[in-house]
């Protein structure tokens, strides 16, 4: 048999077969720079064709696989492992637009396009992508599906599963599944195309998708509003859903502590409250309405709540640059948390009902055992998801806190679990999961998992050490 | 090993086993009355653990399971075959409205709830449920779950796939796999529920389901409205979009020769038209406006089609009265197609900026071959989802038009092929078009669901027959 990386680099070019230190570096390492890797080479086909072609010679000579979007994967997810036997093939190259369809109202695109891309191309059309995060500007539409990513327009769009109609995907054999349909109904067998979207690369490569697209909203309108706790953030959820129904785009909540240390390490982020609330929560409506009518809506939804004690303070944005400040204050929150030190972080889920108890029970048990650990708290509350962050307490030492942490999201993920939650809401399992998919998912589940990656996977080629922990063996 | 319907009689009590013919009669026939089969015996398990040790037995005999919900399949999918031996599991006992969760927005319900049933319990706890059918008196979650039903709203909620959270199933070996979740973000390993969803019983046996709510719409408005063909009513839908975004609800196309046939037929339906058109769109939406705000929203948007000319006529419905009477004529065209006679029917999907040139290019295909053939077309527009129905020419005996029928759908299914578009949009396999499947689907894709039949079924005990084609044995 002849050479892996001659094989690759006849099929796909010498210069598309990356096999130096320096040229294969930032493909290597995650962009949190928690996890680093080495591979035998970094391949970069061009096409869907090209990734049949190098999955063919890979499978042929046994080679583990790790495809790569942007690389902005939040557990490890696209970082493969120190050993070295790897092909990192990277998506950047399939980066076209194919397609837009305005009577569809549907876009057809590469898998390495980036997400940014597909909003402008649909706002150049007239239209509106949904997805919105905080890597969009870097992140790419493979790795949007691998992850099935969330966001912050979950509420009322729904996650990357919801917002795809079709896939093309090249199987571990080098086959390709050209499911590459735009249609909104097709009840015609099973869900080929759901396996695929959050499976994190381990069951397939996809190279293409058929996105929804949307009207676009013609007006914004936020407001950024104190409230007490979780549990009178959930009734102003009620309040505001129940008012203004699909409008609701985002309803962002944090906590106080969670807000002072935005306002403490990001400069131009200002309060817009008259006092620093329990918590906050950052509200935006969206609609085909004008821009005062929406205002006018959000303020008599939030009247209603003022008057009856809900919410003791809230400011409306009277412009875009006032919506934009508000948005700066949460989008400040990863920021802010890097500045001020390592954070234990936990990306739950669980019945939107259950959050309040949650965030109350999960506080008592950490403190328990890490006294003064002071828990970060914010989230898309209307998705029953928070990011449950814990920074160690004044003064103590990075290390000891650290040697604490596994302990902490035991804590924190045994609370998750008595509530039926998820511990990984939108990051995925990645690496950084997989050693607990074991603790939290029933044998049974497992089982049909392990069994669908040996169905599609049966080497165990694509993406080995992500989201499912080897298979132990009977 | 003991006799199969003694040992069901002894897990389920006598009374919920099934074995005169009187008895069985209602659930070997499908309500069309277009398939008949023979059962074993039909047995009523009363709940999920009852299903579980009914199917452990059924697994060691060999025996065939047919699940059965409300038995209103359009495709014969719960219908059993003729040999007598399966047994016809029907879910009607699982009648359970588990819980209601008014601040999640969930609700969680046993598989054999009547849907009718679903959309009362929401409404009465102050919220919605949105899927709305025909069958929607007699048909059952778990049916729905089993088909993704479609219906009326899915231009705005979308299928059942999409309004479902968590699946509670009995896989064909007896065991449950609890998926009953109530989470709207969960990344944590591959959509085992998507998979059971769509899969018309199967993969395994759905007993239970959280189901999303909505809030509920506090207003609707409706019109009635002339376009000249296919072509305008898509151009009419982008402007309704573009104008009342998600408000829109319901998009439902009908062409003029349908609209004859129902008003010819169903004697209460009336016009709202000052002359027949060539065909005409019902136009929904609803909000959390009052009803004039959103009525005036429905004119405007109207107005300006009307102006530029691409609606030549058109009525809105001053109160609910009015309202009811636009949906009477929407509702009786199937009671219209079946007094008018024998219909050859198609329930097919494409792309939405395909059918304009789909109903052309079938019109002139089936007319070579029928001289005279009547196409009924009506459907849900904004999901690409038409119903294409073909009468006999007038005065054509049914015996020669039932002869024609098979070459007229695979004519429209290759219109439908050359679009990729979907031979069944909503009413899934079943029986009706399972030997189409190796013609319409690739080889690739029909192969990887025999492999995830294999795989959760591999005795082929499961709804056999209906779906995939028996495997074809290499």
């Amino acid at each position: 048999m002849a050479d892996l990386i001659a094989e690759l680099a006849g099929a796909l070019g010498e210069a598309n077969v990356l096999v130096s230190e320096q040229d294969q570096a930032p493909f290597l390492t995650d962009w949190l720079g928690k996890y680093r890797g080495a591979a035998r080479a970094v391949i970069r086909p061009g096409s869907a064709d090209d990734v049949a072609a190098a999955m063919r010679i890979c499978a042929r000579h046994g080679a583990p696989v790790v495809p790569q979007g942007g690389n902005t994967s939040m557990s490890g997810g696209a970082t493969p492992d120190s050993s070295g036997t790897a092909i990192v093939l990277s998506l950047a190259r399939l980066n076209r637009i194919r397609d837009i369809d305005t009577v569809s109202n549907t876009i057809t695109v590469d898998a390495g396009v980036v997400l940014a891309k597909v909003q402008q191309a649909a706002q150049a059309a007239g239209h509106f992508f949904p997805l919105s995060l905080g890597a969009e500007g870097s992140c790419t539409i493979g790795g949007n599906l691998a992850a099935n990513a969330g966001g912050v327009a979950v509420l009322r769009y729904g996650t990357m599963r919801e917002l795809t109609l079709g896939l093309e995907v090249v199987l571990a054999d080098g086959r390709i599944w050209d499911g590459l349909t735009a249609l909104r109904k097709d009840n015609t067998g099973y869900a080929l195309r759901d396996l695929f979207i959050g499976s994190e690369g381990t069951l397939g490569i996809i190279t293409g998708a058929v996105l929804k697209l949307f009207a676009r909203p013609h007006a914004r309108a936020s407001a950024f509003v104190a409230v007490e706790n979780t549990a009178a953030a959930l009734s102003l959820l009620a309040a505001v859903r129940d008012r203004c129904g699909d409008r609701l785009t985002a309803f962002e909540f944090m906590t106080g502590e969670c807000l002072s240390l935005i306002l403490r390490h990001i400069g131009d982020a200002r309060l817009p409250l008259s006092a620093m609330p329990q918590a906050a929560v950052l509200i935006e409506l969206s609609d085909q309405d004008d821009e005062p009518a929406l205002r006018e809506r959000l303020e008599a939804a939030l009247a209603e709540s003022i008057e009856s004690g809900l919410v003791p303070d809230a400011a409306i944005a009277q412009d875009g640059t006032q919506a934009k400040a508000f948005w700066r204050i949460r989008e400040g929150v990863s920021e802010a948390l890097v500045r001020e030190g390592k954070a234990a972080k936990h990306d739950v889920s669980m019945p939107v009902s259950a959050m309040a108890d949650f965030v109350a029970a999960a506080d008592i048990a950490v403190r328990t055992v890490a006294p003064g650990v002071r828990p970060i708290v914010f989230g898309h509350l209307g998705d029953g998801n928070l990011h449950y962050n814990l920074l160690p307490a004044e003064g103590q030492a990075p290390e000891a806190f650290a040697a604490l942490a596994p302990e902490l999201t035991r804590i924190v993920h045994d609370e998750i679990g008595r509530r039926r939650g998820s511990i990984s809401a939108e990051h995925g399992i990645g690496q950084l999961r997989v050693s607990e998919m074991p603790l939290r998912k029933a044998p049974l589940e497992l089982e049909l998992m392990h069994q669908l990656k040996h169905l599609l996977d049966p080497a165990g080629l694509l993406n080995p050490g992500k989201l499912l922990p080897a298979a132990t063996r009977n």
